[in-house]
């Protein structure tokens, strides 16, 4: 029951009203029995300043910070993890006695999604499609799980060159490239890939019916096909491979992840999912999103 | 189910931690299918401003404001209603896009929880012992209740006679005036009384065995008794009344309808409890003060 000692955690986010954050950080909330109760709120730009303070002053122990403010949320702390100094870009804060210190857990979450697959990456040859925020927590994360090559591929060419720079010079992938239209052909590409991932928002309304590969021939049962989409939960990108026999994978494990992990933050505590507890809350946020499965 | 689009409301005071407002008003959302969640926020005097503002960067629709801040939040907000202007306090924040509206909902809290009691009040003698907060907002409902006289007692005979004043002044109170020692013997005044009512601290912990009235003899049916205090449900003051025939009320009601008030204020909605639901919130309420009935 909340009383006056619970605690309130909230997403700040414009717009914010679709974010599954609070349902799905709620449901961790009963689970573990924490005394605490997670909202949103839709914050602007300009007010930011205005918001950090209102956390001192009310104590808000924890806020996570989604689009647009993952980037410039970094100028109103007190403290950044060495990941948000890397990535340039924050999703969780921490308030301990008026100090909020950034952190962000996407790469976490990307890697804690992986489960049984994440031997897969070490020494693999990744191609990644998009150069975005969650093309970088890839990036970053793909440096932890010992990658040989990572080639990046967005459709303008110079976001793709400057990812591929920013994970040679900050992220220590020395075998980052840039993909630029007409390198080789897509299937030679491919063929000596292991792993392909999205993380570009081709598959998602209004694009359900693209996939940013166009051509599945060589994709086989050595692929491992990665989608930071879960809505639908299967796109295109992943129903194509499979059906060509690769391993795949949607986005729904990594949102879930990188959620738990604030959680993680906030509380302190070491909190984890049994297999049939992630099976319920994947179960109820396609609930709440509507996915045809 | 808590979702991004809930509605967030706390409280706002120092200290909160032992706020029964959480608890009810949550009791409340959950009777009334509100799409909203309330807590608690711990704020010092020195942050009312950047809480205010964090109020606003956040969209926090309803803030309470209880001791020691209800004073001075009144310098931070846009609007006053006649109520908070006249009483000098506010309990009750809105938040209409970034216009900040106070309001003081104790006396209307006051007037509801009488139910069939009301009647008592049009042109009857109140005796009322205190002249803090609570007094002001006690003697400005009996403005509203009509009755013909009103006597203040306090230990500080200066505050009496300064709230006797405002009820003059302020409250359309013309008979009030500050009981001083020695004015008439107790008994007398007692028995040219109808309704006794205790607005200060006596009575509760650590002051249970005190009652503000030391002589019971004249007490019959023809009087009322309310006493404030709601822990311990029946407090010496109520149980020695009672024994001698008098009606009697405790805090409890007030507390609820001036919550309740509250929460009308934020969402607009003509919210009302059936008798089984107010008695059902009362034993809630009974169970999380551990009150002995």
């Amino acid at each position: 029951m909340i009383s006056a000692s619970t605690n309130l955690y909230a997403v700040i986010g414009d717009p914010v009203a679709h974010s599954l954050s609070p349902v799905m950080q709620n449901w961790f909330i009963e689970q573990f029995h924490l005394n605490a109760v997670y909202t949103a709120f839709r914050v602007k730009g300009a007010k930011l300043q205005m918001c950090i303070n209102g956390m001192r002053a009310m104590g808000i122990k924890g806020l996570n910070v989604t689009v647009p403010h993952k980037e410039a949320i970094r100028s109103f702390v007190d403290e950044q993890s060495e990941e948000v100094r890397v990535l340039g870009a924050a999703n969780t804060l921490k308030n301990q006695a008026g100090v909020i210190s950034a952190y962000v857990t996407d790469p976490y979450g990307f890697i804690e999604s992986l489960g049984e697959n994440r031997a897969r990456f070490r020494g693999a040859s990744v191609l990644l499609y998009g150069a975005g925020g969650a093309a970088k927590s890839v990036s970053y994360a793909l440096s932890r799980l010992g990658v040989d090559q990572l080639l990046i591929s967005d459709l303008v060419s110079q976001k793709a060159i400057e990812l591929a720079e920013r994970a040679q010079k900050l992220y220590g992938l020395k075998n980052a490239s840039a993909l630029v239209k007409g390198f080789a052909p897509m299937k030679e590409i491919i063929k000596h890939t292991h792993i392909v991932i999205n993380a570009t928002a081709v598959g998602m309304f209004p694009l359900e019916d693209k996939s940013v590969v166009d051509n599945y021939d060589v994709v086989g049962t050595k692929h491992f096909f990665y989608d930071l989409v879960y809505n639908p939960a299967q796109t295109k990108f992943l129903r194509l491979a499979e059906e060509r026999g690769a391993a795949t994978q949607n986005g729904l494990d990594m949102l879930i992840y990188q959620g738990l992990e604030s959680l993680r933050i906030w509380t302190g505590q070491d909190l984890s999912l049994l297999p049939s507890q992630l099976n319920e809350l994947k179960k109820l946020m396609r609930n709440q999103l509507g996915v045809h499965e």
